[in-house]
């Protein structure tokens, strides 16, 4: 299996492609930014790396990774307007730089590029591809549609809330392993389990998005802690708080996520104290650590060598152990 | 040839099966809402006329057929947003029922429910139908960003006027000729031709659009006459009278279409003297019957029945004489 670097290095490099202007200027530009941001390239990494499990050829797998990259950053781009965030990895977003219009007219286009891109996934894996692609992305929409849903809602379950962020965030990432595995050339049954890999990696990750935002360390972190708490964001904190709080800490918790008014150092250390009361920080690592099991177990499960399998286990550690 | 009446018949009935209600609710009920809407159903009629040509069975173009509506939908849900529309069809569009933030994404949904019943097209002809469904998509997102480019601009020349129509009106209409004409089974030319068919349409049915919301009949053309030029909107009128006014009509007319402090009438009045001056209607209406005889004469190329010539021309009469 290729390492994470080399396939970051690979995408990196492809998506390059898609950053250059055509007219109109100002339908493309944008789109041509927010691939320029970078990030971790983590979706189309692991289609790479997945695909290098069954073969040495990544040259098909390369394009379904593009389309991958592609229709994520449009999601970002359409999420970024929705939740009006004015930056994205230290820039300015795409409605703040230019205006609304050109985000959502810029992200259709991105939306129809990724699929541009996935059909020119070779023949015989076509059907399979564009299958999994076009349902994990309304699942994606699923996602978000319920994220927005739960911010209008007083209280959210923990049933919910995985369901949310399975179909916000773990689809994607577990269809970045299937794709990857289909383009390298799998079985369906092999392609099944990396998807299910992916899946628990993805609500893994979430997890520990959400944890990190208010008990990472903020050298580590890379940005202020708290946010979460200070936007009234549900996370799985917040949910897991909800629901095993006494009636008293319940109704005192919804109403610091009621309000914008308090200063936010106040309000993240009231948080923080209901938050505590109920261990929510040990009981976050313990689901994290679940997801992380359930991952190395399916992927244990592969027709692979040891090799890839202990390779894949000390990836998995190095990506969630980001707090230490 | 079957009728449009049959194939609008055959869309409206398949395209109820998309108007079901799925979870989350929030998410698909918008689209259920706007495909409800109605309308002329003209692009996936024109797919199963088209395909009727070529072959009886239609059971593949009504996939197609109904792609091409999902996406057509889409885009005026999108668009909706973009020109801060209130009203579609009598009903107050997604983004006012809703909000901005589920019109966003429900037409996101939109989208790709689009590709995914494309995707269902039958397997030999799905790379040519992809190919020209994803390039004719692009193309409608280029034509609607030049179309808000332009209303940014003072004065837009008639050949970059009749590219932006063609882009966001025409090529649609072409597709869905030629995606037709491809699920019924013909060749590449024939298919080449009905594009040619499709876009000269289009741009015949766009002149029209303009030609008729100054210098319709208002009991005929269902809504108040003038309401481009209330709205300072540059169609091909305003295109072709700023082209041809002499330079102190030029600056009159940009003055009165940068203003909205007039009443509605007397600005109607005003800008309908400057477009008689210089024979606005006469042009659009000699660029009308230049667009319907390219149309006729690419149609008269096509291997098929006398019959079915005729048909085609009566059906375009018909559709263009709607002033009468």
């Amino acid at each position: 299996m290729i390492s994470l670097k080399e396939a970051k290095a690979i995408a990196d490099k492809e998506l390059i492609r898609f950053s250059f202007i055509r007219e109109p200027v100002s339908l493309y530009k944008p789109i041509g930014y927010i691939l320029s941001l970078g990030g971790k390239r983590l979706r189309p990494s692991l289609t790479l790396m997945t695909a290098s499990l069954f073969g040495e050829d990544l040259h098909h797998a390369v394009q379904a990774a593009c389309a991958i990259e592609v229709f994520h950053n449009f999601t970002l781009l359409h999420d970024d307007i929705m939740d009006q965030a004015p930056m994205r990895r230290g820039h300015p977003t795409v409605h703040v730089k230019w205006n609304t219009n050109t985000a959502i007219l810029s992200g259709d286009a991105m939306l129809i590029e990724a699929f541009h891109i996935l059909h020119g996934t070779r023949q015989e894996i076509l059907p399979a591809v564009t299958e999994i692609f076009t349902q994990t992305a309304l699942e994606v929409c699923e996602g978000q549609q319920y994220d927005m849903d739960f911010e209008k809602r007083g209280v959210v379950s923990e049933k919910e809330y995985l369901r949310m962020i399975e179909l916000k965030t773990a689809v994607l990432i577990a269809a970045s392993m299937k794709i990857g595995a289909l383009c390298g050339g799998s079985d369906a049954q092999q392609a099944n389990l990396l998807y299910e890999v992916g899946r628990n990696i993805g609500l893994a990750f979430q997890l520990q998005d959400d944890l990190l935002d208010t008990y990472g360390n903020p050298e580590v972190f890379g940005k202020a802690i708290g946010g979460d708490i200070v936007a009234n964001k549900k996370t799985y904190l917040f949910v897991m708080a909800s629901e095993r709080s006494a009636e008293k800490d319940q109704k005192e918790l919804l109403r610091l996520f009621s309000t914008t008014d308090l200063q936010p150092e106040i309000k993240i250390n009231k948080v923080k104290a209901l938050f505590d009361t109920c261990q929510v920080e040990k009981i976050t690592l313990d689901k994290i650590e679940y997801y992380l099991q359930q991952a190395k177990i399916c992927f244990d499960e592969l027709q692979t060598t040891t090799e890839n399998k202990s390779q894949f286990n000390n990836l998995l550690d190095n990506l969630l152990g980001r707090k230490a």
